[in-house]
């Protein structure tokens, strides 16, 4: 039992709190540099409410909307420039995780020259970046709640997270009345993703006691209301319960980090800009099937967590709730084709390498190219 | 479900941490002021080894040993002055919760002038405070898991915590194996002062999703650990887990704050000098007894962790376990007079307002007095 916690994280959770975005950027500064997609939160309303309420507190605001689903280094070099030459003291992220990651990376950007690529290899090192406020609209990726931003550099198709606590939000507004309009088929990949964050944290060998209560606090909560949610039978405590779910896996894996199915799914999304969540869907339950035997009792855990029974019924309860969510789903369906496996699996083992050394069972290429294949 | 949670803690934890202390430290600077008691830290080699350990890092120590239990602003003043004569960069607490709050006090006073009673009770506040590390000794406060610092103003007895993330340590370092040595009477009384920021946090109204997750699983590890290792049958793997429930009590409290035991508690040993966890196991069961009905499903939770049925015999185990460790005492054989109940009763609503408002049934003076009566 010898481990390390630090994960200096500031929630602001509940109905309405929205509202405080401005007071609570207010302290960090005058002017900020608004991230955001070019789809629901404009749309929502909700970007215009923000903007009025930073203006209301005093700043002001520029808006960068240049980023994208599986966001890139050029649009976090656009929006670092964008940053400087407007001064920005802030940057407040709204969106999903895409948003929120390209917000950490163009706050860290900001402060920090050359190439992101280098940072997120560790090959330079640097604890600079602009204060980074957070509103999720999204309950799947966790970004609020740790110091991931994952990346994808287009000359390489290399995905892959920058980290460290200069990426963990001053503040994180997350107000699960955001997430009610979210399209179902969204929710579906985006609460399998929270889902896959907690059970791959639980299942790392690099967990700790405390990523370990925020996981299996999570895997009950998404059991209890990604279903009902989807079928539009939840309520606003349902919502509250997901969003929360959500936050508790980005907190999870932001100490633990994931094993084998998020470190494989990066080279599909990497390579083919497939949804994060639906390639993860393909996936988790191929390799699960695969590492039982390097983990029984964690796998018992997750399975009566998810209303099963013990380590036996582990991946077809993991099935169910995904067959019930329209995820039983391939990758062939998501555009990968057979020829993309060679890639793919040298790209695994030079992305992420911690994640498979951190998975139950131990992996070889050719173990990885039969997942990919049995997952097509 | 609307919360917010920022506990910025940075927990070493582990067999041989201790040996990490240099060079942790080394990055705040190089002037060490250690503070520490008049016991165990000295005799059992410990602060030896710490400051060998600083000084092989480069770093230069003092030592300000005169902090006592339930130290005192005086205590205070004379290390903060010690700290600033002394230059130091950084306050180093090695011992149990009294030396860890002295210590954390130092480092705020070290920054800030005045009467530190104005900023205990929010007449003036500051976010000041030199960088704190601290290196637990007992398993009971949980002080190295937390921002609050108790301290008691001799002038008028006054017992009361000043609290803020200033106050939380820059590095926490928690070594299982620096708790073997206690004596069995220190050990039942830290142990059950953990038990009971667990169980106060859980049952508090500001208790929040995280402070109910340390909680629980805070009152599991205790009750699995606590009586075997009083009996001298613990093994090095329940040393750990009692430490660790320590720490995460003092995480709940630190997010939820006490309810009436610790708030009645405080006005005890800050009148007569009684330690602390001895003045809980005394006030506990009379102050639980009289609120189950405020929250049943709470306190039947607590009870089958703690090995019992439901609400019904929860002060019944709680019981137990102070039997077991030795602990089913009275306030009067601790120095405590009926004469006493008056003052400690006015006193505990001038100090404790919060957590006698967080209670789950609501108490009068009335209602004090006969709790206090019935503890003697």
């Amino acid at each position: 039992m010898n481990f390390s916690f630090c994960l200096p994280v500031n929630l602001l959770f509940g109905s309405g709190v929205i509202n405080e975005l401005g007071s609570r950027a207010a302290p960090y500064g005058k002017k900020a540099l608004v991230v955001t997609g070019r789809g629901s939160a404009r749309k929502s309303g909700l970007l215009d409410k923000a903007t009025g309420l930073l203006q209301e507190a005093g700043l002001e605001t520029r808006l960068y909307d240049k980023a994208e689903p599986n966001p890139t280094a050029p649009q976090v070099y656009a929006g670092a420039e964008a940053a400087v030459e407007f001064g920005a003291d802030m940057v407040i992220g709204i969106g999903g995780g895409s948003i929120m990651d390209a917000a950490k990376c163009i706050a860290f950007m900001a402060k920090n020259s050359g190439d992101l690529m280098d940072y997120i290899y560790g090959r330079k090192a640097s604890p600079a970046a602009l204060p980074i406020i957070l509103v999720p609209t999204t309950c799947g990726t966790g970004s609020e709640g740790n110091g991931f931003a994952v990346i994808t550099d287009p000359a390489t198709g290399d995905k892959k997270s920058l980290r460290g606590n200069m990426l963990v939000a001053k503040v994180s507004i997350i107000d699960p009345d955001l997430m009610i309009t979210m399209p179902r088929d969204v929710l579906a990949s985006v609460g399998f993703d929270a889902l896959a964050h907690c059970m791959e944290s639980w299942l790392s060998s690099n967990g700790t006691p405390v990523s370990d209560m925020y996981a299996l606090e999570g895997i009950s909560l998404v059991a209890e209301t990604l279903v009902p949610l989807y079928r539009g039978e939840g309520e606003k405590a349902e919502w509250e319960k997901l969003t929360w779910a959500s936050t508790l896996g980005g907190m999870a894996i932001g100490t633990a980090g994931g094993i084998v199915p998020h470190g494989i799914e990066h080279p599909v999304s990497g390579l083919r800009n497939v949804t994060h969540g639906k390639g993860l869907a393909s996936i988790t339950p191929v390799v699960f099937e695969r590492s039982i035997s390097g983990a029984p009792a964690k796998f018992a855990e997750i399975s009566r967590r998810l209303g099963g029974r013990d380590e036996k019924d582990c991946v077809a309860v993991i099935k169910k709730l995904l067959a019930d969510i329209g995820l039983a789903i391939g990758l062939g369906e998501q555009g990968i084709k057979a020829e993309d496996i060679d890639w793919m699996t040298e790209n695994a083992f030079k992305v992420s390498p911690a994640a498979i050394d951190h998975h139950p069972v131990k992996f070889s290429r050719e173990d990885i190219k039969d997942i990919y294949r049995a997952a097509l």
